[in-house]
């Protein structure tokens, strides 16, 4: 049976963590950006399904090809910041499922039967993955500046043509510059989002 | 600058954790419940919006209401454990922007006027939010078992009536029996789900 992690840890995951706007000239190693998703990946996801697919724009040419689709808002910080990730899904992502779920090959069926369910397991499954992704970087250290303002077909096109993957959401990575922060949003209490019966 | 966690942290939160679907006969206490949800809702979602309301099923009766809508390969596991959480996410969340997001009294206008924008954002950010939640349950020394098969339409009847709330998955909650374990499913290597551009 697990313990509580201690303070200082679910600080860093979540009490104290914050999205971040400016970054500190440090450089991201690549190994780093592998181990994300090396943890990532071993979250759960619905019949281990694994819709995410990442694209980690680091080179001066990448963010070029990105900064076009950027919102007005997201432009500068994201040029400035060592990283940025596309987190994406893959629309067909049942095709790989006798290879992720092998104890049962009828799961790819489920899907191919059904856009409507493809389609909201892809968005739900990617999310959650997103979220895992996202406390991967805060776990080894880094700050993250996730962001839905962007042209998302636009992106598709530049970084995931000639597949079916779609874009979810963009994430700035690196070590941020608390000087960008911005006051902390509230939050709702426990019982206005939640219930026990 | 943010230090990484060390292994035994990361074990718990990823890399040994597992999707328990056999429970230890040990209660979940309601206090353990609220922390889940004081960290989870400090994780990032798009303008704060906050999506997700959960309710956690614990009592004798909540099962019984929650029973008939589980699928045959979920039901036995759901009635044994000590917690089953219905993860759901507000559609009209954009109500809430005002007081979550006061800085932009604007945001809330972003949603009303494109409802196919609110559902995405609702479906992407509550499922955000699922995982920090399940993370946060395992930061504090809980065990997951997530599950999507299941009637949404009857438990959004039965728990989210008279409201906008939709189910997005169920997560069962207590000390996982490892006896109940399946084998662990494979994973994409890195250069399958990612790379740097």
């Amino acid at each position: 049976m697990a313990s509580r992690l201690d303070s200082t840890a679910l600080d860093q995951l979540f009490l104290e963590a914050r999205t971040h706007n400016a970054w500190l000239p440090k450089d991201v190693p690549d190994t780093l950006l592998q181990e994300i998703v090396d943890l990532a990946k071993m979250g759960p996801t619905s019949a281990n399904c694994s819709p995410t697919r990442i694209v980690f724009v680091k080179s001066e040419d990448g963010k070029k090809r990105l900064s076009p689709f950027l919102s007005s808002g997201n432009r500068d910080k994201t040029m400035q910041a060592p990283v940025c990730a596309i987190l994406g899904y893959d629309m067909r992502f049942f095709e790989q499922l006798p290879k992720l779920f092998p104890h049962n090959l009828s799961a790819r069926t489920w899907f191919e039967s059904s856009e409507e369910m493809a389609r909201t397991t892809a968005m739900r499954n990617g999310s959650l993955q997103g979220a895992y992704f996202m406390l991967a970087a805060r776990a080894v250290g880094l700050d993250c500046g996730p962001m839905s303002g962007f042209d998302n077909a636009g992106v598709d096109k530049e970084f995931f043509a000639g597949t079916d993957v779609k874009s979810n959401f963009l994430c700035n990575l690196g070590y941020g510059d608390p000087k960008g922060l911005f006051e902390r949003s509230p939050r709702f209490s426990f019982d206005e989002m939640a219930r026990i019966v």
